[in-house]
């Protein structure tokens, strides 16, 4: 085993965007696990948006990462030396280690995952929080019936693209929002849904209009700001918003002021924040529909890969501003 | 009977606050009733702030009023003339006849009511569609758990001062919010909230702190712009928010640009709106409830009373200035 470690710290808070400046880089020496401890060498590194929130000082759903530690996140890799009977060299866990190469956690702190029923790194997205939160988001909290019109925005991306084919699955016409056509055509080509609306394009209102001729029953919201104001004005009847992501404000010094809140008293509209952790006690069940869907060829899905722990930074910095692919990962061995 | 009838009418659509220019008070004959049709003289008129979105020529829950007719409302009335078997002259009623002194209805249109268990015009109110809101929206939507703090905006007003005695009768705490201290004197004294804050002494959010050191787990709104912004910060986890009313917006051109919508998302907010007709079919449990918790002395209530229906408008006008204490009714006859 190797006795350095390579890790990103949190060098100082953003103001508004996110910079490299931001991070620091360090080799530190690597401890060796105690008991009832597995020590992982982590082969892939989840980005997600949550983790711009995290880097401010502000109270949220969890304490922000402190200066000077090791940003949070998940990791899929592989138990180098265990201290604990439930694992041995050579099994493949999910963790919650953060950005670094290496790292030792609580037995109890790692799940074992199947390589041999999906790529290990799906269990990062499709199989992990992003597919679970499309999952208990869409079906309970969305609540869509069969001929209902689902819209989702960031439609190409780790939760979207799987909240557009579970609607699919379930008999609904499925619309993203997604930024530039390829996104776009991506959605439609590849991942199945109805239609996609380009909101780089400048026609927003009027192009989902006209993508959802009978209005809209479900708005999965991951962006929030002027798309979700103008996806409002949409709306039907009874119809649900799921709040899951306002990636749009989280770079954002100013909040934006919603305009178009009177259209949840008129309609009626139910909206509803959610964090897939309140669904914890109910994981396996969306696990194994997942897995169902997706060994039936229900479900595509694709990633968007940066090599390295060095320009995991770099790669939060796209995704917050939307250059990512599907997935946004960091292979880091 | 009388062959004169007196109507207000709406004149133009306000730009902004409503003035009495957007109304003309005509006199025109009264036509006897039709086959199955009942004549009644209207007693008292509801003024509603939802009269507001009425004079618009704008989509909402129902279409507009439109220019030259008569503007809408609920009355209470007795029956003069009746050619359907179900009323006869002296019955009480309840009707939808709007702002005029007489009207003709279809007999299934109006309900009786019993003046021998309140008074008449309590089914304009506590006993009518406010009361109704109360219970639905705080019951259904708001889902207060006892020991929960149940906040609620026109903390005097029709709805607002049935909300917080519900709340009480479920074992919560109640704080109101309301305009000037005299109206926070009566919820406090009078209706027996917990607390209730003065919107206008301008320190609103904390303030609200103050009175609601656990947080607050049900927003019952009836306000809307910077009040429900403000309580937005406050609210707990899994928190409710009931959106009842925006009166602060029917009369602003631009509508409220609201920063807190990110509150929603941290602390997993459920907001719904509500219209009481989506309960129509459970009316009855709300009127036994409200009539039950009334006649054991467990709900006060009061009335602001404009006397004549020359003075409508002016009634309507303060109405949506706030100036009204309790509910507001203009005495026909």
């Amino acid at each position: 085993m190797t006795a350095s470690n390579r890790q990103v710290l949190l060098a100082s808070r953003p103001q508004g965007q996110v910079s490299e400046d931001n991070f620091r880089i360090v080799e530190t020496p690597l401890a060796p696990p105690g008991d009832g401890e597995v020590l992982v060498r982590n082969e892939w590194l989840s980005l997600d948006p949550y983790m711009r929130g995290r880097m401010n000082d502000a109270k949220s759903y969890v304490p922000p990462v402190q200066l000077g530690e090791v940003m949070v996140g998940q990791t899929v890799g592989e138990v180098v030396e265990s201290r604990d009977p439930a694992f041995r060299p050579g099994n493949k866990v999910l963790t919650s280690l953060g950005w670094q190469l290496y790292g030792t956690a609580a037995a109890s702190a790692l799940t074992r995952i199947d390589p041999s029923q999906a790529p290990a790194s799906y269990y990062l997205g499709l199989l992990g929080m992003p597919g679970m939160t499309a999952w208990f988001g869409l079906f309970d909290l969305g609540q869509p019936k069969s001929g209902d019109t689902v819209v989702v925005s960031a439609a190409s991306g780790a939760v979207g693209s799987v909240v557009g084919q579970l609607a699919k699955s379930r008999g609904c016409r499925a619309v993203g929002i997604a930024g530039g056509q390829a996104k776009c055509r991506y959605v439609v080509d590849e991942l199945g849904f109805d239609a996609c609306v380009d909101y780089k394009a400048g026609r927003l209102e009027q192009d989902l209009r006209d993508s959802c001729p009978n209005g809209v029953d479900v708005n999965f919201e991951n962006v929030g700001g002027a798309l979700l104001d103008t996806v409002l004005r949409s709306m039907n009847l009874h119809s649900r918003v799921v709040i899951c992501g306002l990636i749009a404000e989280y770079n954002a010094t100013e909040p934006y002021g919603y305009k178009m809140l009177r259209a949840v008293l008129v309609k009626r509209i139910r909206m509803q924040g959610m964090i897939v952790f309140d669904w914890k006690d109910r994981y396996d069940e969306a696990l194994q529909g997942l897995k169902a869907l997706y060994t039936a060829g229900k479900l595509k899905y694709r990633e968007s890969i940066v090599e390295g722990i060095d320009n995991a930074p770099r790669g939060l910095i796209g995704l917050l501003k939307g250059e990512n692919f599907g997935k946004q990962l960091v292979r880091l061995g």
